[in-house]
């Protein structure tokens, strides 16, 4: 890890954290941003070196941190200024788009896919922190092609960034899970929250309406982005979901005690194992 | 309040909360419980004082802390025992059956609903501490016949557990916003972890799924009941919510991303607003 340079592009809330955490474990860590006054910001706080105007093809690593179109974009645009036989990574919350933009591309690179399992309602590298990352999952999808030890450089930056459980899996099984595990989430806390009656039941509302909110702060532009991406797999979850909901609300209906109770009895059973797991 | 009697029916974890919260604030606290262990345990700990025979006669405050259904079954059974003139109130999660049992009966005492906003996902006695419910609300639901001093003798019990924020309403108010800020949230997430995915994401889970589900760790007798005993106002709460899913996936299915945008804009900022309020 020591002698490596590493470029992570979009220093925002992730991105940032990202670099904050990585800094001490490389050799050179260099940013691109569009905005000149976050570089210069994390420069002078020592979170970044003064990258050089070529800072990509001096790159061992470079960790795309950018919203999901905005990666698509980025690597067409700078295909030829990476460094031949380089790692391209990312902190994209969905992996198929770009992995199928690598394999049509074959560039000179290998692209792995990074997904550390962390994050905030918040943005921008002024909330980014050197522990965001501390204690979570991170997913790795590699492509057939790449090298066991291109890899593993992979899983030493995520476990440098303070993450746990580093576990492989393909892009289409990670945006599978990913839509059911984070997506759909979000997209429950946001109709949770689409009716008149939120600003008016102030006082009324215990630990269950704020946790099941809280993801309601929502990032609009980027998890449009993400959920559009995902189309194929989130709507498969959000139907799966509402004929959960609608079998729980014709039990309600027909009073059917003990339909309620099988059905919350298994669930509950479910999450003590996972919860204990 | 120190000259107050005060009997609390089912020694749980409410009950058993309430009991530790509100001994140091009142002359004598007797508790009715099923299970004779609890109770003499409960006084062995200083909790509780050693109850009477006429428990119920002498209480000048009887607190129901039982599941919606034991609570009728509880005032038609003892209909004769409670001391004229006395104040029955509960902690009950759905007020109308109560209310409606109450004007049918036409008691001896008046029936003043109260619902503290809190709890945990675990149950029993020796689960109660005596900060479960500070700074969280408490909601009143007086009949229309009840005297103001006998309303605040149960807001200065609300105040002595801890609550901070205590506000009256109608038993059907009550009923439909909790439909939506409590009964919903666990409906939800029972739903959401009602797959054979659930065991299956293991390190695929960051904070958003966690929160979502916090509550799926459900008691299902008690959340039978509530759900059933609230059914018009939860279903109407639950197609609500149905139909903003379905907005969300729709706006994915077509790739529209203004529209979803502008949902989770405008959720957005009503969840800011109330979250700084």
């Amino acid at each position: 890890m020591k002698h490596l340079t590493v470029t992570v592009v979009g220093l925002g809330l992730i991105g940032g954290s990202i670099a904050r955490a990585l800094r001490p474990h490389v050799q050179s860590l260099y940013a691109v941003d569009r905005d000149q006054s976050v570089l210069d910001f994390a420069q002078k706080q020592g979170v970044i070196d003064p990258a050089p105007e070529d800072a990509l093809q001096r790159s061992d690593v470079v960790m795309l941190c950018l919203y999901p179109e905005a990666s698509l974009e980025f690597v067409e645009r700078h295909l030829k200024d990476f460094k031949s036989g380089c790692i391209l990574t990312d902190a994209v919350g969905v992996k198929t788009p770009l992995m199928k933009l690598y394999h049509k591309l074959k560039p000179g690179f290998t692209y792995i896919g990074g997904h550390p399992m962390a994050g905030r309602e918040v943005s921008g590298f002024l909330n980014a922190t050197d522990n965001m990352f501390a204690g979570a999952g991170f997913i790795i999808t590699p492509p057939e092609d790449a090298a066991e030890e291109q890899i593993r450089v992979v899983e030493r930056i995520a476990a440098a960034i303070g993450c746990r459980t580093i576990i492989r899996t393909t892009p289409e099984n990670h945006d599978k899970i990913i839509a059911y595990t984070s997506q759909l989430p979000h997209a429950i806390a946001t109709a949770m929250c689409d009716t008149p009656l939120l600003v008016k039941h102030k006082n009324f509302t215990g630990g269950s309406f704020e946790d099941v909110t809280r993801v309601a702060k929502i990032n609009e532009d980027l998890w449009t982005e993400l959920f559009i991406e995902n189309k194929a797999y989130l709507i498969e979850e959000i139907d799966r979901f509402s004929a959960s909901l609608e079998r729980i609300k014709n039990a309600v209906a027909a009073g059917d005690a003990e339909q309620l109770r099988d059905i919350m009895r298994r669930v509950r059973q479910d999450k003590e194992l996972i919860d204990n797991a």
